[in-house]
């Protein structure tokens, strides 16, 4: 429908969103804010057309897109105002001391935004992870002009928002270029986006081999650039012995419902789940078994997507000692991914490689390990992962030292008797983990830590008070926390 | 004199880290702090000897070897401390809220060590970059095990402070494994090292070509790692027409001494000042010439390092346009950097990309613009840096704006009135900047932001108090400042 923007179309993007860069940076945090909020003002206005939109498009039902889109507006004012109070600037005075031999300068630094910022919409989040998603809100914030590379299976969506956010930018004086919507099919496009010149950043949320592509791109270039590149994960969950013993219903029950959720499409999905062979265990997958053949077959979010989960579903269950538990017993129609459980024991899974790959969908694997010390081989040999989960026990906890440590090892959240399901949006929140999981486990993509990954530090060194940004004056007149002379403070320097 | 470090041995110094890793990470930061102040006492005690020996591998004058090794002690107290007030554990918490739809659950999240950090020493740092230097008590304050490739110009020296530093760690009953020292003249250890799988970042300072080669390597592996390579910069100064008019003699002797200093082997040495063609800039030039044609060659580190200035030097004199403004007149002796100045106009500057190149020693090219928009042309020219300088009168500032901007956007310390060389130990230095200057311009090598390098955060969803680590407990038992639901305190937790 849209046709892939052309080598001079980009230029011509990246060179406006150059020069807004220099115009933006010097707004006022208070702008930056005043701008995001606008955002949300035009993005209520429409909601109803833009939920019509994303149904018409994705398959997501109507609840979970007016959610989803409930909590993109939530994310750029939770941005927003962690922009405007200044943490994320990571503000540093050392004052002088003239009568030191040497004489100590005065040094101030901040953080500063890095420029412009490629964003790629993601497939399973038409809102928050797209156009005016995470990505975007903590560019933004950061004092960032945003590129959107749109998703094509969304695209219509994505114009709409665009639509949206450009108007709140002439509405709140932004300057030309402060945001761009680019369209592009094939990978051309954002390959040209990556590799430009004036591309100092990117943003992307999708499957390894994209991600992966772009951070070699990112890597490649004259000059490299940070790409933080979500790429998915399994999301092991670890059932503990006195725990499983304890409570099996209600863990398979409460994990029949994270498996299914969303028809399975969560990078947070519990893909794996890890306990001991006997009893309780064979309980546990007999209950787990009986919900998930309940559970009714959804649309998923669109061919390609219910295409490749058949797929991988079907390479998963035709593995070597893979015997499937349970399939939904309910009708499948086309597009719609059909529920299903599958198990192994600990060795053939450590032997097989091919089922440590993530199936996108509402699919879980439940390895038999023979005992805790195999149990702990499995962690040791998962890659990294955005969540793992214990369900534990204080006993487990208390006996399991080495499991837990191995665990904590390969993630970025680290659950315990929760699901993974469910990210919640705020300052705590770490959605990253080590690779594969990410392209860079320093950095999340959830939460206003989010914005520091569009900015970099830079210090000041003996200048006139007066030509500081307002952030580092002495009268610290934004009234922000900074440490002075290693002391965190708000107080003005006298 | 020293063997390369076999594979099998490289092996075994990487899973002994890695074992000890999972040691030193529970270990409390009272403990990780004792460490490096006991690293402190041993090389106290051999101080001499060290200083004596470097003096005989490296040429460094004994004052600026005990100046470096005091710097050295004083990086590793001051992280030490840094370490344990915990500021860059980034400690959040949010507390579970039960009864809103779905329930808040209870987040808390801090960083945590990335792993066995492998560091490069440095040639022109025997001591400060290098086997204990800034790299080493970053990665231990992290709590990192630290590898040592042990630079060949002062290997016996590196010897010497890994000693020191295996003695303190037997003292502080450290694991085994929390620190090795490894030989390699050629690439091929360092390549093994940096492409080992438990290595989990690496520490660099020197040149592009060895900092690039490092990067590229981490980027390369299955699990791609942090490289921070610093490597150098040409740290240019703009003279502002007002500031030369008024200060043209002072801004010439301060710079004769920073060009000089340490025969210019510091990555912060001003290699590039800038000026508007006119009467103030030709008495600028005069009398720095006249400066630097007095000032004495001395020995450079080590026959590579003076063989290269040479090449470089006469390479940069050679070019087309290029004329030698002043060479010291005292008589120089073999392996001796002798200070040169040379000029350029701003176009043939311009134009020649041999000229952005450092030139590593006692050398300096003053670049004759036309007017300020080829100032401004020649900062947009730049390549990252660590530092830039502007020499400028209120007036010049307000007057300049665009300059400033273009400026910024180049380097990582941006000083004012001021000399770059001499990096302060503090807080608020930034010593990093974009690329080129570093491979990550998010980072700094000096001051105790640095621990972050070799850190990541986790989150913990759902744990009872009793298992949390200290840093995250509800009664804040390290007294640490917390962001408690989005506010900045040290408070307990109620």
């Amino acid at each position: 429908m849209y046709k892939d923007a052309t080598t001079e179309e980009i230029n011509e993007v990246m060179e406006n969103a150059w020069e807004a860069f220099h115009q933006y940076r010097k707004m006022s945090l208070k702008d930056r804010v005043g701008f995001m909020k606008s955002i949300c003002v035009e993005l209520e206005k429409i909601s109803e057309y833009l939920v019509r939109m994303a149904m018409s498009e994705t398959n997501l039902p109507e609840a979970r897109l007016k959610g989803e889109l409930a909590r993109t507006i939530f994310q750029l004012n939770q941005y927003g105002t962690a922009s405007e109070n200044g943490q994320w600037l990571e503000a540093r005075i050392d004052t002088a001391v003239p009568d030191r031999k040497p004489p100590k300068p005065d040094i101030r630094k901040m953080q500063i935004p890095l420029g412009p910022v490629v964003v790629f919409g993601a497939s399973n989040f038409p809102f928050a992870y797209s156009t005016a998603g995470g990505d975007t809100a903590c560019a933004f914030a950061a004092g960032c002009p945003v590129i959107i590379k749109a998703h094509p299976a969304h695209a219509q969506t994505s114009e709409m928002v665009a639509e949206a956010i450009l108007k709140a930018a002439e509405k709140s004086n932004m300057p030309k270029g402060i945001f761009a919507h680019v369209h592009g099919a094939g990978f051309e496009v954002g390959k040209q986006l990556v590799m430009h010149p004036y591309t100092k950043a990117v943003g992307f949320t999708g499957s390894f081999n994209g991600g992966k592509q772009l951070f070699d791109w990112g890597n490649q270039r004259k000059v490299p650039i940070p790409v933080f590149a979500e790429m998915g994960s399994i999301n092991p969950v670890f059932l503990l012995p006195e725990k499983l013993h304890q409570s099996y219903t209600e863990t398979a029950k409460m994990y029949a419902g994270s498996i299914t959720l969303g028809v399975g499409q969560f990078c947070t999905n519990p893909g794996l789940i890890i306990g001991i062979e006997g009893d309780d265990l064979q309980k546990f997958i007999t209950t787990l078994g009986k919900e998930i053949e309940q559970v009714t077959p959804e649309k998923m979010l669109h061919p390609g997507i219910a295409k490749a989960f058949d797929q991988k579903r079907n390479t998963a269950l035709h593995q070597n000692k893979v015997s499937t538990v349970a399939v939904s017993v309910l009708e499948k129609n086309e597009n719609e991914g059909i529920p299903t459980i599958a198990t192994v024991n600990g060795s053939d899974f450590l032997s097989n490689p091919v089922l440590h790959q993530e199936v996108f969908g509402p699919y879980s694997l439940v390895i038999r390990c023979k005992d805790i010390n195999e149990m702990v081989e499995v962690a040791n040999h998962l890659e990294g992962q955005l969540t793992s989960t214990l369900m534990a026990t204080e006993n487990d906890i208390e006996e399991n030292n080495e499991l837990i440590e191995a665990v904590k090892d390969i993630c970025g959240r680290f659950i315990l008797n929760n699901v993974p399901t469910g990210v919640e949006v705020c300052l705590s929140m770490q959605h990253g983990g080590p690779f594969p999981a990410t392209t860079d486990s320093r950095f999340t993509s959830v939460g206003a830590d989010g914005i520091k990954r569009f900015a970099r530090p830079i210090a000041f060194q003996n200048w006139n008070n007066q030509f500081l940004p307002d952030e580092l004056k002495n009268e610290n007149p934004l009234g922000i926390w900074r440490t002075l002379n290693d002391e965190l403070t708000k107080a003005p320097i006298v």
